[in-house]
């Protein structure tokens, strides 16, 4: 279906002007320039039939004019409409009878000018549900297909052909960049402008461009996902077979809050994002240099399988990329030994890697180390950086790096301005880009690393444990009736018990004799807590107390019971949790917050210090496998604490995958809780278990 | 001195050949290109003298060629040798002798060439010293004063004119950059190709240019320091007066390695440099892209006194460049009342910062909004961002942020190819920097923020402590002929003491009726340790008892020493250190590695895991200011640990400083302490100090 918008047989421009300058006017001019184009009834070749409609006009520019598309005699499978908003829900409706099932809606004036433009913004979604009809925008700039030359933009300029798939966000972004790869001669395939994004979004084409043969990677600015979960199960199959990279705005708090001016939507949380982004494997740019950087070198280098060597004329060029490699955790490759004595006979200034061959060589003696080292083991890609030094002739060194290119991918380094400009050239017509920094160039490479790390993952499938859920579903519901918030009671345990969340054993005491009996149960010392609702931090006011003995137990009962009351806000006190104390072990938190477009947002640190001042926390969005688990444990820096130090036994860190996996599913099964805590969890050594000493939940309307 | 290489009135170019392609002669022609020269001996006005210097020839191009400059008539006071590197201590020995004191020596075949010419090397800098003679290279490019037009460098291009002095280590990338800055348009006021730096460096030339009127900022890639100190005095210096920009090679271990092999000189610390680099006020770059875009913009922008306020006709961008600003720590601007109703009247999308004229503003509703934005208090600079809309005409946009950037410095982001081509143009010849990408618009400003930022900083002098130094002299010199490397001994206390630096009370034991006494006089409990320069990791083989009670002294005191005997290695017993138990404290660390071009490299961090697994630490050259403390305490994360987290009091912060300061002067009063460190030290609540438990040292040999 989307097909068609990229190769359409008939074409409607809908809002046409011969009025020089108005965008119907660009638009038409642009989409004439079509080379195989047929104008208005004439077609004397099965091609493109291209239809003005306008009702002021019979002719414009050389295209027939219609009054609507209803007019047109033959058949249209795309509609390009630039009327102004408030038509456009007329025009629409016209398509739908017309049945042409593909739409542009280049219009502004919709849901980013106000409350009125939502409205028709809304109307314009009803008529497309009803005809069934895909529509890009509105308030887009439009597509381009450069491989047929279809060029249905109002911008004034085309971008070259290529293999990368470019969709934006904003279309004025897409403006700069369209006029910008004509002198920074990147090709594209395709363009889209998503504009608004009411009924096709980025998912949609992510998964047309998949299919796309023309499209080696996916491109895209984008300014917010709405369709969270739909995006990460799309780029995670798709990202499997093309690269799909991504510069999101709003990555920050600043940002965000600018973005949300911007495009009027509620921003999700600035971490949910780049988590969601790095589990469905997409490739992440924080900068438009980094886009495009790292499309180009991934629409031709796909896998880095071994080290980076660095062949160069220039030591110090030499020693920058060896700096930016270690850096950027990639690997320098170890040359073996037959490679090691090839360099030395050829008389090379250094023979491992970086490999110099120094300023007095020519183009020859560069092109035969390149040689030697693109037939060498364990190296994954060449770095080949060239000086402008007297004997080297660039056209002949650009020949051996597009030659040895098959062996073995190179990304060329030649540093020069006017000089290198003819090499430079010749790698274009390649698809292989030039840089003057080798600092970029390492940048690029290592977003192929991780890219192909990423798309050789194999995820299982999340783990699924049986639960008494109705059990669970109906304690919710009360629990929901009552208040919004609810504390650590004993429904959050019995929540935890339903799951197999390990926990103190414990009891919820209304008199003191209740609590004797529950504390003789378990065994002293045990603690105390206020079970209220309205109390979230128990212990700032003095209704926790630890380590209380038999003889205590009455006292401590009335102590909390006091300080709970006291606390003016606290009204409804259900009781004193009486639980038993755990000792020792490492603290570890388990934390949920769901985000709007995302879905639950699990994260995992080690307690107090680490997660407080370190900040060192990792975070995966719901649900979790078992390698996200182990990952997520694995990823945080103090995980070397759970491994033990300094001979500490190791702790028993299946446990608490368990615990992970199990608190994933919670987050899944009940979309009414909006965040919880297990915090802490203590963990003990190997094979000795962990617990979740308390428990918090938000709960949220049910949905 | 120096200035006479960049305003010669008479330059001799020995090694001139009219043999085409060679370094002779591509040098002489670039000389006599000189606009304003007289050629040879015919000079009717005062201006720049030219002279070839070939025993072969008589005239060489245009110039009078002599045998030697010794036949020179009249004066010369720029020597410019090209002759292979077994004849230039002659050439040398001749310019010597005809009083010419500035030479740049090209030729190669020096200590880059191994053994032998090194030894040539060390004649040059002989002859060098006895003459007085100011010597560039060997083994360099050459120099370039644009200003004057005299490019005495075998290079085919020459830079545009600019206020950007650039030194280089290495002649290849200088080579490199002279060719892109053409098509970059970058201007340079001075180029020096530093080559091997046998008798001037790079110093010699900070120095130098800091007076240079023509020079804004000094710009440098290095591959090595080797006077530190020197570096960080002259930088310490000048970077008061205009920014020093570094890119270094070999930041990191592998380019450390890398350079190693390529500069055949001795890596010192990886973080010595940045470290001194920080201290020194240089504005370190990490890749070419920096370095130039951190140069170019502190050629005009030397402070930002304020947020950044974002002016654009697109949101996306807008937001990228919030977003920017706020991961590399810069502030957005906060408007003021009276700027936020100018911009409503305008009718902008958004008032607040980043301020969106939309899509269909023209230029000068785009200058009107930059017009407010400029006048505006609280803004610091401005980041001008412009998609190439149809109604924007780019010429007349960059025309009002030429006007208004003499009120608050403006970075234009003006997106496109072509379309923004003119007016990218007029920038250059402001000197002002057009972006694509507004993230390296921020980097750069970000760049300017931390040169402002050192610059205003003052640095007191280090405190000087009075101490016994002749006693511990004595000590160090005893000590020394026994052996190099020397443990915790009593020795090491007592230099802890002579510093005034506390230490638990303790005495040296070599027997149990010695150990007995000591610890009564102490206080029970005590703890107690082997003394033996052959025994470095005690804890390990046994021979530290910590929390020893009286009746366990004389046991403890047979089994430390029976453990150390069985250790193989232990040949050299001197006894049982018997020292007071000090329990609870916080436990802090600071060390001391003597790098060899910087002088002793403080590191200051929290003990255990935030030191080993966070590598939570920070870094100062000696001598220690009082300032430099300071930071160095709070600049590491877990300062709140110090602070006191969760009620806890504060930790003596003062009594750090303290340590701090005074381990500075030992580390200052004797380099043949290599390596040294207080490990642990325990800090108690403010008021109440700290204590150095541990102290090790390894000595080398006295310099």
């Amino acid at each position: 279906m989307l097909d068609q918008f990229f190769n359409p047989e008939g074409i409607a421009v809908v809002g046409a002007t011969p009025k020089e300058g108005k965008v119907g006017n660009t638009l038409l001019k642009n989409i004439l320039s079509f080379p195989e184009q047929v104008k208005g009834k004439d077609n004397t070749k099965q091609s493109v039939r291209i239809y003005a409609v306008n009702p002021k006009y019979e002719k414009i520019l050389d295209a027939k004019c219609y009054p609507s598309v209803l007019q047109i005699e033959e058949g249209v499978n795309l509609a390009v409409i630039a009327v102004p908003a408030i038509r456009v829900p007329e025009v629409l409706e016209q398509c739908g009878e017309k049945g042409i099932k593909n739409v542009v809606v280049i219009s502004a004036g919709f849901k980013e000018a106000g409350r009125g433009g939502a409205v028709l913004e809304s109307e314009l979604i009803r008529i497309s549900d009803k005809y069934g009809l895909s529509v890009v925008g509105p308030n887009c700039l439009g597509i381009i297909n450069t491989h047929t030359g279809l060029n249905a933009t109002f911008g004034k300029a085309t971008p070259p052909e290529g293999n990368i798939a470019f969709l934006s966000q904003s279309g004025a972004f897409a403006l700069a960049v369209i006029d910008w790869s004509k002198v920074a001669s990147v090709g594209f395939s395709k363009v889209v402008s998503l504009g608004n994004k009411a009924v096709l979004d980025e998912c949609d084409f992510i998964e047309y461009l998949a299919k796309d043969d023309e499209t080696a990677v996916i491109t895209m600015y984008l300014e917010d996902i709405r369709e969270g979960r739909r995006f990460m199960d799309v780029v995670r199959q798709v990202s499997k077979i093309k690269p799909v990279v991504v510069m999101k705005s709003g990555r920050t708090e600043a940002g965000a809050k600018a973005a949300s001016s911007h495009t009027g939507s509620i921003a999700g949380s600035v971490e949910a994002f780049s988590t969601a982004f790095q589990q469905a494997g997409v490739v992440e740019a924080n900068s438009i240099t980094d886009l495009f950087d790292f499309s180009l070198t991934l629409s031709r280098i796909r896998d880095v399988k071994g080290g980076i060597a660095i062949v160069t004329n220039s030591g110090g060029p030499g020693v920058m990329a060896a700096d930016a490699i270690e850096e950027s955790g990639l690997k320098l490759a170890a040359f073996d030994r037959r490679t090691m004595e090839k360099l030395r006979d050829l008389h090379v200034a250094n023979f491992y890697n970086p490999v110099d061959v120094k300023g007095d060589a020519d183009s020859e003696k560069f092109g035969t180390a390149l040689g030697i080292v693109s037939a060498a083991e364990r190296v994954g890609a060449i770095i080949a950086i060239l000086s402008p030094t007297a004997p080297i002739e660039f056209d002949k060194a650009g020949d051996y790096v597009l030659e040895l290119n098959d062996k073995k991918p190179i990304i060329p380094v030649f540093m020069g301005g006017e000089t290198v400009m003819r090499a430079v050239e010749g790698f274009k017509k390649h698809g292989i880009t030039n840089y003057f920094d080798p600092v970029r160039a390492v940048k690029a490479l290592c977003a192929v690393d991780k890219y192909s790390e990423s798309r050789e993952k194999v995820s299982a499938p999340p783990p699924y444990f049986k639960v008494d859920r109705k059990a669970i579903k109906k304690l919710m519901e009360l629990r929901e009736r009552e208040e919004a918030k609810m504390g650590i009671g004993v429904e959050g345990f019995k929540v935890l018990e339903a799951y197999g969340i390990p926990a103190p054993s414990y009891g919820k005491a209304e008199t003191t004799e209740e609590a004797l009996g529950i504390a003789d149960r378990i065994g002293y010392p045990v603690s105390m807590k206020i079970v209220s609702p309205d109390i979230v931090h128990k212990t700032d006011v003095g209704c926790v107390k630890l380590n209380v003995r038999r003889e205590e137990v009455k006292e401590t009962f009335f102590e909390i019971l006091h300080r709970a009351e006291k606390y003016t806000s606290a009204r409804r006190i259900e009781g004193v949790l009486v639980q038993q104390m755990i000792e020792g072990g490492k603290e570890v938190i388990v934390g949920m917050k769901r985000d709007m477009h995302f879905g639950p947002l699990i994260m995992f640190g080690l307690g107090g210090i680490y997660v407080e001042v370190f900040k060192d926390v990792s975070f995966r969005i719901a649900p979790l496998s078992k390698d996200d688990a182990i990952e997520m444990i694995k990823s945080v820096k103090a995980y070397r604490i759970l491994r033990g130090v300094r001979g500490e036994p190791m702790s028993d860190i299946d446990s608490l995958v368990d615990v992970l996996l199990r608190f994933s599913q919670i987050s899944m099964d009940f979309p009414e809780i909006l965040e919880a805590d297990l915090n802490p969890i203590k963990v003990f050594e190997h094979g000795k278990g962990c617990y979740a000493i308390d428990f918090k939940m938000i709960m949220g309307e049910r949905k």
